[in-house]
């Protein structure tokens, strides 16, 4: 089971995923050679249900039994859960504080498609996924011990990806992450001193100041955040105020698909399909604090180096007013 | 000059690097495709003084001109700065915050060799390169603009180095990072409840436990810290508190050039030179908070993906007790 351990200095927490452990002696030969599985042993395929631990959701239009082809999106357990199993308790070694690493991993598969990305599949089939994403949340959610849900997509090797079939991860934390925690304490804070939620007047400023805006349609705005912490950053929000994801109406899921396909085709198109990661940040379980749910897409076109990673701070080398000036630029193409 | 622009919802600022920027339509032929200097046309090494800024500080042990070859360490600002100059206004845009990237940035060139990395280098030229850190913090720290000095090295590509020649760089940034904010809290936090150094209580929990130490000598310690964030990640903490490395004793310095070629060789050896980022934690400059320098060394082995970027927790797959083992077992090789 994993394990989390708490940084006596900082406070914070870092999982040690012994389910995923490595020996030490592998690291010396893993450089470059991240194992990305081909269409030929790909446990996500059509046909190879067998090869996943069994599946917790499917669409399956035709019906037919669980783990049998004929799905159109399915989820299942990742084989290698960073969170896993219920709530054990914390103990203190000493100085230390550790506790299990509770929780729940799962894999929602795109489609039995080996090779089409997200933004090349039917808007039909990404607003299937998007609907998944959605129910998942509200079921995980139930788990008394998940208190934080992050749906998180890897895109490419260089990004993280270690199965090439397109897939999205949820991770279900038995705590609130720092980045999360941080988000809700600015949103609380900007509302106590303004008297509204920071990512709506973010959204306003935006539109106003146009030059970091990349896309809008009728429920979603896209634009390059004014502090991007990478080139490329790239943040989606509804412009109905909505504190979780799972609260999304219906009318709004085909004009997130239809942003999120734009938006990654952009991308796809005007870098040459770059490694990136994505995730949606939503409120955590059975909280009631302030929150605004949006979609944050990195791409990963530099490395942090001993900089970033001492301090904390990011470098970017790019303005995030340039990035967005290229990404309108860039014309759609024809897609199948 | 280089901006820092403030994330209106964490508070956390970003450095946007204006003179190393890049064109965004750069990034799409970037990847795989970092430039690392070869010898032929290194600015470096020795002999090509006037291919890099004025120098700030060299040992040139017989004597002559700045600029000029027979220089042992040789100190020079960094081309591209991610912080420049003295201090300018913090402006207020709407919403949004910005000021001046104000600072400074250096290079520490280790040696006049092209080839030859830190651990490789002769304990007396190591101590030289540790030396100039303490004279050049030292300096630094004077300028009114620098609040925070942070000495880093980038070993290999993958950990971000764009020359080749072994370097260290000094940034000097006109705010705390949010790292050493958050040690600084913890320090204050533990001294408050407990009475006592957490960095001094973790280095007798660690010489107790025994499982996680790596090495010891008269005046340093090094172990993998219990909440290990990466792979084989190792500290490197002084026996004798002290809460800034500029107040090392003339005594320490051959004994953490010896600690530090003992553990970086162990690293190259037991992973194969690995990629590696490592860095100083020291106090910032006109401070007297409470803290306990140490150097933090950072292998990059695995990559940072959607959950660590999108949580901020991250994910280890490695106990640090296997690593630290792995490494106690790593024998020394004969060097030259």
């Amino acid at each position: 089971m994993p394990e989390l351990r708490q940084d006596p200095v900082t406070g914070k927490w870092v999982v040690i995923a012994t389910e995923r452990a490595r020996r030490p002696e592998s690291f010396s030969l893993q450089r470059g050679e991240a194992e990305v599985a081909p269409q030929a042993s790909c446990p996500f395929c059509e046909g190879r249900e067998s090869m996943t631990p069994p599946e917790t959701y499917a669409i399956r239009p035709g019906g037919g039994p669980p783990d049998s082809p004929g799905w159109e999106v399915r989820v299942v357990p990742n084989k290698f859960p960073a969170f896993e199993g219920p709530m054990g308790e914390e103990k203190r070694l000493g100085l230390y504080r550790t506790r299990p690493g509770a929780g729940v991993h799962e894999v929602i598969i795109h489609s039995p498609d080996h090779r089409r990305d997200l933004e090349e599949l039917p808007i039909e089939q990404v607003e299937k996924v998007l609907d998944t994403y959605r129910r998942r949340l509200r079921e995980l959610c139930k788990l008394s011990f998940v208190r934080y849900l992050l749906v998180i997509v890897n895109h490419g090797r260089d990004a993280g990806a270690s199965l090439e079939h397109p897939h999205s991860q949820i991770f279900g934390s038995p705590l609130v992450p720092p980045r999360i925690e941080e988000e809700l304490a600015g949103t609380a804070s900007f509302l106590g001193s303004v008297g509204a939620c920071v990512f709506c007047r973010i959204m306003e400023e935006e539109q106003r100041a146009q030059e970091r805006l990349i896309a809008e349609n009728e429920h979603f705005v896209t634009f390059a955040p004014y502090a991007s912490r990478t080139p490329f950053e790239t943040w989606i929000i509804p412009r109905r105020h909505g504190r979780a994801f799972e609260i999304i109406q219906e009318s709004e899921i085909p004009a997130l698909a239809s942003m999120l396909k734009e938006v990654l085709s952009g991308l796809s198109r005007g870098l040459g399909d770059p490694p990136l990661n994505y995730y949606l940040h939503t409120l955590p379980c059975r909280d009631d604090r302030e929150y605004h749910w949006h979609l944050e897409i990195l791409p990963k076109l530099t490395i942090r180096a001993g900089f970033e990673l001492g301090s904390g701070m990011l470098i970017n080398v790019a303005r995030p007013e340039e990035c967005a000036a290229f990404l309108r630029e860039s014309k759609p193409l024809a897609r199948a």
